[in-house]
């Protein structure tokens, strides 16, 4: 036998979402990690229509601390025959939970898998991006930051400010381009009542805000918040079956531009870019399908640089030409590629991810707030950087 | 289409095997994790006959801290397609990676997948297995040992041991027949020039071992290591033109018995169990096989009690009768299950199962050191506990 991507892609189905409130930092502490993800789960069970106690599979992204174990206790589930998990920090991951998933279904060692995400920063984790300074001091860093860090390039905000610098240098990317990101963000979220930051936001606001790493300001930066988001995939032959109408994984795939694989690679030609071109490739050649049959984009937006590269890396617009493409309105709701139309990491909830699963289920099921007319395909892009990024292609 | 075991199994093979040398803990922190497993793999690489750049997945372990990207950067490898891991500590994760691999091999993700485990224990994880009495004193346990911490139920050998008391309460098991298994991996380690323990031992020295956790004396618990090992898996088409004879996956699986998903599942009946038979029930149908047709097995020997409660989990002797068919010689290398050849855990290297997939790559290729005559099939089988756990049945 050879390998066939046509054993995987669109057999495999969303058929359930579900989430917790989403809240700052902080405020769902109480509540811990394990709470949020098993509500998280029985929500996306209670939508699909099915018992959590059918869960027999769980597809984690990098590093989730709420163990499958203890949610197949919590449900009473009486079988486990998956649990896998990604590499990667940040947006690299959540998309390969789909990856896997999808595998485990179709090659028979579950019939229910739940993807989920639990996030209370106070607890486990800490703070995302916090700066390595202790550790700098000491000389206890990981080793892709032994050579950097200790002049100061440390957190996240820090090493995407150089991938912006670099972009505005070569094709005259401004700030307020960036900025029309966090606003576009902003005016989707006015309407998601789920949504943390409602507010509607101006390109000055967004220059004023205090500067985090030049050129990223406060609001070029993805929130913090508590919160928790699952969703259910099953084989399509069980979807059918099922309370909602199913939305497809035409493909999934996890890929890596290489000259990016660390820190230091910042001197490269290429730099300007989200590293997502070889996963873009993948992703609509197993889909067969081209950058402009996309109907809605979910692109994952930690700091609103990498939004803006990563519209050129899957090819929605040219090489440099990301930054006139967001300012003519094309990623608004009546635009060429409306994205992120929950309002994304910027203003909705920051899940690594999942939240934006959730919302290209709702769109290709026709029952977002901010819906796109007739929505036939949706990309889901993870996160590029140090680590393997990921994403999927969704259909009605 | 429905899900189907078919898909998979059998159509995959490991075709490459490779290590570094074998050390105490702390003696090779001086490479660190990345240099080892870049060796491991590079004489993986070398054993299939392949380029390391043509390696485009990773399949890890649990929380394996030798990132995917960083290895391919380090071969100059043009492509990723695949990168997954497997939740759990200890031994529940290993043989999870095999379910990985063959599924990232078969759905299309990737040709060349390798599965690897990088330890220097001084380094990132520091000691396995360390009482966590500064965080039970300060209340900031993880979640599991909330209840059980505080009255110093803390590491994992405290936690076995309990294991070990309920088998020895209800079967009569012997502190002899725990030693047996002690014995049985230092004669078979004697041949092994890779091994790190080689000198005999009687069952008294093992009894003179300074206790750990009553029951468990020293010998009874794995050693501590430093090294990395490696598996290179492909599709059984590309298998057929490299250089070793292919050993079959002719199963992967996972699996869970759920009463023991928490330490505060102490009082249960079933207690006296490795918590393996549901993944034991899999692994024999997915192969389509019974226990009594396994050759030799890899069993995972992190502490004596729990290998011979493995083998009543996998159906090689009766509930209960693990003891007398220890004590009876039948794991020697002439008795009815050569169990642990390599000397395992306890004699070889502890690398949280990796070793034990190497052997059977071996005892299937007719190159071991302690070689079962005309072995066909070998099953590895992970250690079950807090985490799913896992197991593969490996064929000629």
């Amino acid at each position: 036998m050879t390998a066939d991507s046509a054993i995987l892609d669109g057999k495999v189905a969303i058929v359930g979402i579900g989430h917790t409130e989403y809240r700052k930092r902080g405020e769902l502490a109480h509540r811990g990690t394990y709470s949020l993800a098993c509500e998280a789960i029985a929500n996306a069970c209670a939508d699909a229509g099915i018992s959590p106690s059918s869960i027999d599979g769980y597809s984690g992204y990098a590093y989730e601390a709420v163990e499958p174990l203890r949610i197949a206790a919590a449900f009473g589930a009486p079988k486990l025959g998956y649990a896998g998990m990604v590499w990667g920090g940040g947006g690299g991951g959540v998309l390969g939970a789909v990856v896997n998933a999808s595998m485990a279904l179709v090659c028979g060692y579950a019939d229910y898998v739940v993807i989920y995400r639990s996030l209370t920063m106070s607890q486990a984790t800490g703070r995302f991006g916090q700066l390595e300074v202790e550790k700098a001091l000491t000389g206890d860093l990981s080793e892709d930051l032994t050579f950097s860090g200790p002049y100061g390039l440390l957190s996240p905000a820090q090493v995407f400010a150089l991938n912006a610098r670099r972009h505005m240098h070569r094709y005259g990317t401004t700030i307020d381009q960036l900025g029309e990101i966090a606003v576009n963000a902003r005016r989707m979220a006015a309407t998601n009542p789920d949504a943390r930051f409602r507010e509607p936001l101006t390109l000055q606001q967004h220059h004023d805000s205090r500067m985090i790493a030049d050129p990223l300001r406060l609001l070029d930066c993805c929130m913090e918040s508590d919160g928790a988001a699952a969703v259910v995939l099953t084989r399509t032959d069980r979807a059918a079956d099922l309370a909602q109408s199913p939305v497809y994984v035409r493909s999934s795939a996890m890929g890596a531009d290489f000259r990016y694989s660390s820190r230091l690679s910042v001197s490269d030609d290429d730099f300007a870019s989200a590293a997502q071109t070889s996963l873009a490739e993948q992703l609509f050649a197993r889909a067969a399908i081209r950058p402009d049959d996309i109907d809605v984009a979910l692109l994952y937006d930690h700091f609103t640089p990498m939004v803006l590269m990563s519209l050129e890396d899957f090819g929605f617009c040219a090489k440099g030409e990301g930054g006139p493409f967001v300012a003519d309105g094309q990623i608004g709701l009546t635009g060429t590629l409306p994205l992120n139309p929950h309002g994304g990491h910027l203003a909705e909830v920051y899940l690594h991810g999942m939240n934006h699963i959730l919302e290209a289920t709702r769109q290709l099921r026709g029952t977002a707030v901010n819906q796109v007319p007739s929505a036939d395909l949706a990309l889901v892009g993870g996160a590029g950087g140090v680590n393997p990024t990921t994403g999927c292609v969704l259909s009605r």
